[in-house]
């Protein structure tokens, strides 16, 4: 069960002009499942992307590089069912081969197609069965069609995710829509597993690579479930350019940070429903470090305390057994972190001072709080004024459970 | 169950001339449990210790590491039921009132006494209770009680942990005996949880600290549970000097260099049961790395793997899900690894080549030995002569029902 997420109804969603979207069943990897999807972009849409660091990309993601470099990107293919990761050279073939199919289709050269993979990986891709499914998913493309397209890349998620709002840019109303997708394997190191992203704003196409990279690093590169940075994360924003506002020319002006801001907050939504449908999460966490010296070393910590198994399952247990977290902030590897400087807060509740536990700290204070579906751990490390945070979930048994059986 | 370890028998392990224990219930944090041990040492024992790297390091970890720096250790007192961690200034005041107690029993100063706690963090130690056990604990103290002692360390492990054996060092008899405990909260920095390890070598004492340093470097440092570096490890070698050849002044004569090798066996068996004892464990893994620039590259990516929710699951699960461990290889952090060189290994089956599936690879291969107790898995980085390799478990349910339940 995700924490306090739901599916949207498809009227949330407002379409994006100048993306229509299309899904098939072509039996990827299971029958009778939807697990092809194809964006058509209209002419004119400047995209920008970021990916995965992971050394072991997937080769969808070597081509995405490769055709984002050149422009002019008029469709997006996604399956589900199979990542294409760790395939090798023969991997790189079936990726082209399928942008080449698309291409064909649509009269537009192949490297004018960005391809999406998700799934098992170090299985071959069946590119005939993605060539086989295309033509009904391209007879299927609407504009309307967002709540299908979050549906068509669902993997493990219970939900399928998509944001949407409006927002008046100089006097022009400015649609921003997103997907997303991913429930395990969620570290992001750039962006998360898939999450997509449109709007018809007017914005110069040199922005998009810094547009991109400035939305992820505010939400996709703040979320985990496991600390298993995915090989084929992709985050990819759209922006089709039909609104009737000046082009934004930068994201300093007014304008540019007021439509950043809206976009990241839809981004940010879309980046938080991966956690709260993170595999087997009970709550979700939000974890805030401050006082640091920079950021980074803020969420060097923050992570460390994501990622410890003892803190997840501590909160799966609502156990207040908050050593484990001054443990983790022990371990985060800030060489002269003096503990004795350490705050820790459960919300409201003052856990522990100086390092060690506040006096008039109460366990079912803690108690009350850890069995709350919705938790900030705050941790101040008193030797700085730079923060960060990061947001995370609790590791059960349905974990283990979707993990052993994944494949199965 | 601990996978392929069993308790030891008492009859197997020698005792350690010029080393005595004794164990008693002080009810610590529940009744009838033997949970405070006392280890004395004979006169002119030399002492090397190694501890944690946790900036939260536990207050007796800060008491022990001044009273060695001083020397001439006398006593050991260890207590289970609380970790004094997260304590502040007054779990100082704390560790050293246990110093205090032990000393005035033993007619000694309070410096030549080590304290170590383990159990729950950020509670106040008992020391009233600490106080009213020790006379128990120091009547009951004998040369073959290393099994009693190793019950008396334990917390969440299933079974005492103590290996010991005998080599000859220039024609006499030497002995090295030693118990370690841990199960959760392992992933050693400097040494796991609780190791002790005696010898009745006679070496310089001013080779003990190296000695400590390099035997924790070859076993404790190289296991991992669950990735969590807990605030309170310690692993602590004893010579006592009773036997009779000539003194070790060097570990790199054949002498120094036969009794450390024989040392490192004893060491690595304690590290190696804490790992088929970690909590929930089906599977004893060793991840071997090779191929790297660095050894210290080679454990980077050892420990990712070690340490990955995905791998460790799919290993509870007997799944060949191989594409799992080449993702956690990519996001080990080596920023340049060309993942077109590397090669897996599954025990003898060769799984991935040239970084993508093996076209001779039989997933019943795989299948076969994902079932075994005791797997290898093998990365070649083809990058360089290094190599290092780690000891891990799987990722199972009784992980998470132990550390959602491990107070109540």
């Amino acid at each position: 069960m995700p924490v306090n997420l739901s599916a949207p109804r498809a009227e949330s969603l407002h379409a994006v002009p100048g993306v229509r979207i299309g899904v098939a069943e072509a039996g990827i990897r299971k029958a009778n499942r939807k697990d092809l999807t194809v964006f058509l972009l209209d002419e004119g849409a400047a995209v920008g992307g970021v990916f995965t660091r992971n050394r072991f990309c997937a080769a969808p993601v070597q081509v995405c590089r490769e055709h984002l470099a050149r422009g002019d990107i008029r469709a997006m293919v996604i399956n589900t069912g199979n990542a294409n990761a760790g395939t090798g050279e023969d991997g790189l073939v079936r990726a082209r081969a399928t942008c080449v199919a698309a291409a064909r289709l649509l009269n537009v050269a192949p490297e004018q197609v960005l391809p999406f993979s998700t799934g098992v990986i170090m299985e071959p891709l069946p590119v005939d069965r993605i060539e086989k499914g295309l033509p009904a998913a391209l007879a299927d493309a609407r504009p309307d069609h967002w709540l299908r397209a979050a549906e068509g890349i669902m993997t493990t998620d219970t939900v399928p995710k998509a944001f949407s709002r409006q927002v008046q840019v100089e006097g022009a109303t400015v649609t921003i829509t997103g997907i997303s997708k991913g429930a395990g394997m969620i570290r992001p190191n750039m962006a998360t597993m898939l999450g997509f992203l449109a709007t018809d704003a007017q914005i110069d196409p040199r922005l998009l690579p810094e547009l991109a990279f400035e939305l992820a690093e505010g939400s996709f590169n703040r979320v985990t479930v496991d600390g298993d940075t995915s090989t084929n994360d992709s985050f990819i924003v759209v922006a089709t350019n039909k609104a009737r506002h000046p082009v934004i020319t930068s994201l300093h002006t007014a304008a540019g940070a007021a439509l950043k801001g809206a976009m990241l907050e839809v981004a940010r939504q879309l980046a938080q429903a991966i956690v709260r449908d993170g595999e087997g999460a009970t709550k979700f966490i939000t974890v805030r470090v401050e006082g640091g010296r920079t950021a980074a070393e803020c969420r060097q910590v923050a992570y460390a305390i994501a990622h410890s198994p003892l803190v997840k399952t501590a909160f799966f247990a609502s156990d207040p057994n908050l050593g484990r977290i001054l443990a983790a902030v022990g371990y985060a590897g800030i060489e002269d972190l003096d503990q004795a400087h350490i705050e820790l807060f459960l919300d409201d509740v003052h856990v522990a001072t100086r390092g060690g536990r506040n006096p008039s700290y109460r366990e079912e204070d803690g108690q009350r709080v850890m069995k709350q579906s919705e938790i900030t751990v705050r941790v101040a490390l008193g030797r700085g004024e730079a923060f960060d945070q990061v947001w995370t979930c609790d590791f059960s048994h349905e974990y283990v459970t979707i993990n052993a059986d994944y494949r199965s």
